[in-house]
C-alpha cells in the first residue's frame, strides 16, 4: 500500500478543516488559476470547497500507513456523553495489528444511539458535523461573496445557493438534523467502536449518498487488495462502503478495512454465519448469528444489512419468478426456513437483533432478499410484500432507539421507479430507502454501471438517499480496483444529478465554477473541479500536451481544433457585440441595437 | 480496414433476412444454446431476433471492400416511382474511388420526398420496411409462440409482446407508418442518393433511435480512421451517424462514409460552407451555402443541420449566459449576423433550402444553435426563444413537403426535462425530437457519455424520437474508435431503456431472454444477448476461462463464487420446495403447505 499511490503530489484537492460551533469538519478545497482579463489584469477566482469523504489519507501530513490505521475523530465525543463503557481489548494477531484497541458498549441501562439522543432534543458532536458538511452554501460563503464587477459572477452566484426550480432551501442547521434523526427519516451511522468516522447523514433532506460494496470471494483478492479498493471508493467520493467478504479472512479483513475507514462500513453479518456454519444455510442458528453480531459490532460494523422481511409466505411467490432469489442473504434464508420449516429466525428475534444493535449504535439496513432480479419480476408480490414487512420492522426497531434505512431494488423498469418509491415513502414511514441501482434494463452486461446509474439518478432525484453503486462487472464477475473506480464516478454523477434536481442548496455551485472556467478556457481548472481529475487529464492531455500551463492560451481542444471551437468563436461574437459598449452585459445593446 | 476485425468469427449475431409484404428487412438473429432439464433431456431456446444496423458488413458473404461501398438495397424502389432523373455522373479521383455513380434528383415538377408519398395515402417501400423492421413482436414469432410445459417459459412471454404497465400496444403497420410520416411526427431519412441505406424511422411512437457524431478535426484523424468510426458505430448499434469533418478531405471523407453507411449520414452544411470561405464566418455567402448543399445532396447526405433558428433578437441573451454559444453552427451564424448587421441568412432563404432538400428527399433537423452548454443556463430566454422559431420553421418545411426533426439540448438538470419535452411537443407541432443527451451535471468530464445517457434515457421515456450520443472525450478532445464504442453502448442503453419504459410493442424480449439464460446459468446466451458481447465474454473470462463450454455446469462467477452464489442456492430453494410435487409453478404448495 502506497498513500502517493492514492493521493500524490497531483492530488487536485486539499483538505481543510473549517470551525463550526463545536466542532471541526474536514472538507476539501479546489483552488483556481485567475482569469486574465482584456485589459490585460488578472482576476482572482475563488476556491470551490466540496464535500469531501477521503478522511485523513487526503491530510499531507498523515503518515500513510495502514497497519496504524486512520486517527480518531470521535472518541472524545463518545466518552463525554458518558454512557458506554470498556468492555475488553482487541488481541492482535499476525494478520491484525491493531491489537490493544479498546471496545466500547453501552453501560447497562444506556442506549447510546444517536436517535435516543435525538429524541431526547439532545444535538451531539455527531449532528453538527454533519450540518456543517451539508451546507455547501455556508461552507463557500455564498452570503457574503456577491460581487458587482463580472456579469457571469454574478450569474454564477445566483444559481448557486437555490435550485433550478426556483425554490430556496432552508439552511441546514444541527436542529434541522436532530428532527429529522428523531423522527426516523435520516440516520447517522456511526458505531460506538468506530471512532475514525467522519460522521454522515443519510436522508432524503440530504445529500444523495452512494455506497460501494467490495469484500473478497472465494475466488479471488486478498486483505491488501480488499482495503486498496475501500481507499479507491473514498478517493472517488463514496459515501459508505460495504465489505461483502465471503472468502479466506474475513474478520481480518473487515479490520484492516474499519481501521482505515473515515465513511461508514456495511456488512450482512449472514454471511459470515454462513461460512461459521459450514456453508450449510440450515445449520446457521440463532447463536452462530448473534455471535457474529457482537464480534462486528465490537469491531466497529456502522451497519448491518438483516434480511429479515423474507418470510416464508412470499416464497411461493419467488417460486414463480423469472430469476428467482437474486438476493444472497435472501436465498440463504429462503434455504434455511425450508429445511426447518419454520419462519424466518431474524423475523423471529428481530427485537433481539435491534437490542445488541443499539448498545453500539449500528444502523439497520433492513434487507430486500425478495428483491427482482430482472424487469419481469419488477413489482411483484415477493418484492411488494416484503417491502410492508420492512415497514412493520422499521418501526419496530424505532422502538429500540435504532436507526434504520431500507433496502431496495433491483432491476425495475423506468417507468415503475417513481411508485416504488412512493410504496417504500407509504409503507416504511419515510425511514431512508438505500436501493442497488436500480438497473433499467437486463441486457446492459459489462456496462451495468450505467444503466444502474440511469435508474438511480431517477430514483435519487425522487427522494431515495442512498445509491448502492453497481460495477461494469456485475453479473460477470469479482470487480477490481478500477472497477470499483468507475462504479463509483457514475454513481457519484447519478448523486450529484440528482442534488441539483431536488434542489439541495448550493448544489450546483460546483457546476456553475465548472462552465464558468469552460467559459474561459481555464484547463487547469476545468480538470480539477471534474470528479475525477485523473481521468480527464488523461483525456485533455492525449493530443495536446500544451493546455495546462497556465493562462497558456490554448482556446481549443482536439475535438473542434482552432478554428471549428464554438466558445472561442463566441468569445469573438462577444467583441464584436461590445466594441465601443462598456460592458456585454445589461442591456446588452451591443448587440441588439444594430 | 479489415472486415474480420469488425464482424469476425465471434460476431454473436447472424444476419438474416425475413419477408415481409413487398420487402425484405434486414435483422439480426442470436441463437441459443437449450437447457438441460432436471431428467437430463435437452430444451431448445428459440433464437432471439432483433433490430439490427449493421447492415451488409455483418453479412458473411459481403466482400468487406470500403473502396466498393455496400450493396445497393432501395434503388429499384426509387427508380419504380419514376419521379427522379439522372443528373450526371460522379467523377473519381485518386481520394475518391467511386466514379462513375449516377446521381440522382427530382424530375422537374416532382417532390420525391416520404412525406409527399404519406400525404397522397401512398405507401412506399421505405415505409413497409421501418414498418417490418419495427416490428419486433412479429419478428420474434410471439402470436404463434405460447409455450405450455415450462413456467418460466410462460412468464418469458407474457411480459415480451405488452408493456409492463400493461398496455398492450397497437401494431406496427405500414399505414400506421404513413399516418405518421404524413402528420410529420415521424420521419424516414432517405436521400434518393443513398440507395446504399436500410430505412429506418424516426419518431415517438417508434423504437428510440441514437445518433453517432463522427468527423475528423483540424488537429486529428484521416478518411480511413472516419470510415471505421462508421463502421463501428453501426456495428454497436448506432441508428445514424452525422459526419461532422472540419479537417481536410471533406468531400472525400464524406464520399467513402455513404457509400459504406447502412444508416442515415448527417450532416452541417455550414461547417464545409466557412472551410470554403476560408475559415472567416462573416465571408460565408447564400451561394456558397447553397452550392454545399447540392453537392452534399447529391453525394446522398441524408438529414441537413440548419442553424436556422438563431435569430439576432436573440444574441443579447446569449450574451448574458454562463456559458454562450457552444454550437459551433449557432456561433458562427451569431458571427455573421453580427459582421452583417442582418439577420440569419438561413432563416430568410429556409424556403429555398428547403426547395432543394424537397428534390433530394434530405431530412431537415433544425439545429438548436442556442441550446444551454451548462445549467446555468438551461431553459434561458435564447434557448426557448430559438424552440419557438424552430417550430415555425418547422411547419413552413412542412408545407414543402420536407420531412423534418428539431434538435435540441444540451446541458439540462433532471427536474426541466420533462417540461422542456412539453414545450417541444407544443411548440414544433409534435416534430421529432432530437437532444444532444441532455447532460445532467456540468462537472463529469471524462465520464460524460454516463452523464448525457442518464438525461437521454429520461427524455427518450418522455417522448424524444432520437438521442445524440457523448462519449467519454466530450468537452476534453476528438473520439476516437473505441470513444465511439462507450458512447454507442452508453446510449443504446438509454434508448432500450426509454422503448421499455414507454411500452414500445416487444422491447422487453429480449430482456427476458436475457434473464432466463442467466436464471438457467447459460453463460453463452448471456454473453451473446448482451449488447456488447465482445466487452461481456472479455470480463466473464477474467477469472474463468470454463465457463463458456455449453452446458458446463459452472454455475456461479468469480463474484460470488460457488457457495455464495444467489442464484444457485435458489435452484436448491427450488428443488426442496418442489420435492414431492410434481411442479414448482402453480399454487406452489410446495413451499407454502409446509
Amino acid at each position: 500500500m502506497d498513500k502517493e499511490k492514492f493521493f500524490g503530489a497531483d492530488w487536485a484537492r486539499k483538505r481543510i478543516r473549517v470551525k463550526s460551533g463545536n466542532v471541526e469538519v474536514a472538507l476539501a478545497e479546489v483552488s483556481q488559476t485567475p482569469t486574465r482579463l482584456k485589459n490585460g489584469t488578472l482576476r482572482e477566482n475563488p476556491p470551490v470547497r466540496i464535500y469531501d469523504t477521503a478522511g485523513a489519507w487526503a491530510d499531507k501530513s498523515f503518515h500513510g500507513d495502514p497497519s496504524r490505521g486512520i486517527p480518531d475523530v470521535r472518541g472524545a465525543w463518545i466518552d463525554a456523553r458518558n454512557d458506554t463503557e470498556i468492555a475488553g481489548v482487541v488481541a492482535g494477531s499476525e494478520k491484525n495489528p491493531f491489537g490493544g484497541r479498546k471496545i466500547r458498549r453501552a453501560r447497562s441501562g444506556s442506549v447510546p444511539t444517536q436517535m435516543w439522543y435525538a429524541k431526547r432534543g439532545i444535538v451531539t458532536p455527531e449532528m453538527e458535523y454533519v450540518a456543517a458538511r451539508e451546507n455547501l452554501a455556508m461552507l463557500n460563503g455564498l452570503d457574503s461573496k456577491m460581487s458587482a464587477d463580472a456579469p457571469r459572477d454574478s450569474l454564477f452566484l445566483q444559481h448557486a445557493g437555490v435550485s433550478q426550480n426556483g425554490s430556496a432551501r432552508a439552511e441546514i442547521t444541527p436542529e434541522f438534523v436532530r428532527a429529522r434523526v428523531a423522527e426516523g427519516t435520516a440516520i447517522i451511522p456511526a458505531n460506538i467502536n468506530h471512532p475514525e468516522l467522519e460522521p454522515a447523514i443519510i436522508g432524503s433532506d440530504f445529500l444523495v449518498k452512494i455506497n460501494t460494496n467490495i469484500g473478497n470471494s472465494s475466488m479471488a483478492s486478498s486483505i491488501s487488495e480488499e482495503v486498496e479498493k475501500m481507499l479507491w471508493a473514498v478517493k472517488w467520493g463514496s459515501d459508505a462502503v460495504m465489505d461483502l467478504s465471503t472468502g479466506s479472512d474475513i474478520s481480518e479483513t473487515r479490520e484492516w478495512i474499519i481501521r482505515n475507514s473515515p465513511v461508514p462500513v456495511g456488512t450482512v453479518p449472514i454471511y459470515e454465519a454462513l461460512a461459521r456454519a459450514g456453508g450449510v444455510a440450515e445449520d446457521i442458528t440463532w447463536e452462530i448469528f448473534r455471535d457474529v453480531l457482537i464480534e462486528q459490532a465490537e469491531q466497529g460494523v456502522d451497519y448491518f444489512t438483516i434480511h429479515a422481511g423474507v418470510l416464508r409466505r412470499f416464497l411461493p411467490y419467488a417460486g414463480r419468478r423469472m430469476t428467482g432469489i437474486v438476493s444472497r442473504g435472501g436465498a440463504i434464508m429462503a434455504k434455511w426456513m425450508l429445511a426447518h420449516k419454520k419462519e424466518n429466525f431474524l423475523y423471529e428475534h428481530w427485537e433481539d437483533i435491534c437490542r445488541i444493535m443499539a448498545s453500539y449504535d449500528i444502523s439497520m439496513s433492513i434487507g430486500d432478499g425478495l428483491r427482482p432480479g430482472s424487469l419481469a419480476d419488477a413489482d411483484d408480490p415477493a418484492q411488494l410484500g416484503e417491502l410492508k414487512v420492512q415497514g412493520e420492522l422499521c418501526r419496530a426497531a424505532w422502538e429500540c432507539n435504532v436507526q434504520v434505512m431500507c433496502e431496495g431494488p433491483g432491476h425495475i423498469p423506468m417507468q415503475m421507479i417513481d411508485s416504488d418509491m412512493q410504496k417504500q415513502r407509504d409503507w416504511c414511514s419515510r425511514a431512508p430507502f438505500y436501493t442497488l441501482g436500480p438497473l433499467v434494463t437486463d441486457i446492459a452486461a459489462g456496462y451495468d454501471h450505467i444503466n444502474a446509474a440511469i435508474g438511480a439518478s431517477i430514483i435519487g432525484w425522487r427522494g431515495t438517499a442512498m445509491l448502492c453503486y453497481v460495477t461494469p462487472k456485475e453479473h460477470l464477475g469479482l470487480p477490481d480496483r478500477d472497477d470499483v473506480r468507475e462504479g463509483v464516478v457514475a454513481f457519484k454523477i447519478a448523486a450529484h444529478a440528482a442534488d441539483i434536481a431536488k434542489g439541495h442548496p448550493a448544489a450546483q455551485y460546483r457546476d456553475n465554477a465548472m462552465s464558468l472556467a469552460r467559459a474561459e478556457f481555464r484547463w487547469k481548472d476545468q480538470i480539477n473541479l471534474s470528479l475525477d481529475p485523473e481521468r480527464a487529464r488523461e483525456f485533455r492531455s492525449q493530443n495536446d500536451a500544451e493546455f495546462l500551463k497556465d493562462n497558456s492560451g490554448v482556446h481549443h481542444c482536439s475535438m473542434c481544433g482552432p478554428k471549428f471551437c464554438s466558445m472561442r468563436a463566441f468569445m469573438e461574437v462577444r467583441e464584436l457585440a461590445s466594441a465601443g459598449a462598456p460592458e456585454i452585459d445589461g442591456a446588452c445593446g451591443g448587440m441588439e441595437g444594430q
